[in-house]
């Protein structure tokens, strides 16, 4: 598992280890029934505090992409949870395009870099 | 001014309030060159610290979407950068659709929710 941390970022160290999974989980670089490395193999890697990896797991597992096994460890797991992700996504989406409305972005431009996006997630399939 | 927080969220406080004010300029509650209430009065109104206020605003400085000015404080001000926006986006959109792609949300999914929730800030303007 390779994971790439920014120290310059604003963004909080646990969740670009959240992003970076969820990245890997959606291109199929880690796929169900795979174990994740465990907290201290991560942290040692990275070079970051195991409670930071910690709470990346916990994350995680609270947003149903991994459970967490007393003899496996932190393990790919899809929840079937659709209807929650979509209520969640509306409220992030509420953020980015009220962004994009502001800097004159428009509906189609959103719809662009939608489809570029999920094309270089998908490599082009699931159109 | 009106902004609420909820002190249940994991999202810190300065970011809902910046998303608030972003999400007040999309929908027109507050226009360019008007000013924002003062870091001190907006801390004593909302009942958060003034240190927070004040990183609030230096993100939305930042971001191209207030400037601070000596003598009117923090004012409403929209920095022409849409290639700038439309990179963050880019960027902030891989690990929402990367989400939406593990729990199986499909892109015409995506872009329908697109859809609402812009026509929810526009008023189903700007088609």
């Amino acid at each position: 598992m390779y994971i790439e941390i920014d120290f310059n970022s604003d963004e909080a160290i646990y969740m670009q280890v959240r992003n970076q999974i969820v990245l890997g989980i959606a291109t199929n670089q880690y796929q169900e029934g795979e174990s994740l490395p465990s907290v201290r193999q991560l942290a040692d890697s990275i070079g970051i505090n195991m409670h930071t990896v910690n709470k990346a797991y916990h994350v995680l597992r609270q947003e149903g992409f991994i459970r967490l096994d007393r003899r496996n460890g932190a393990v790919i797991y899809m929840q079937e949870d659709k209807s929650q992700a979509i209520l969640e996504m509306q409220k992030t989406l509420q953020v980015i395009l009220a962004k994009a409305v502001c800097k004159n972005i428009s509906r189609g431009e959103i719809h662009q870099l939608v489809d570029e996006v999920y094309d270089s997630l998908t490599g082009g399939k699931n159109a």
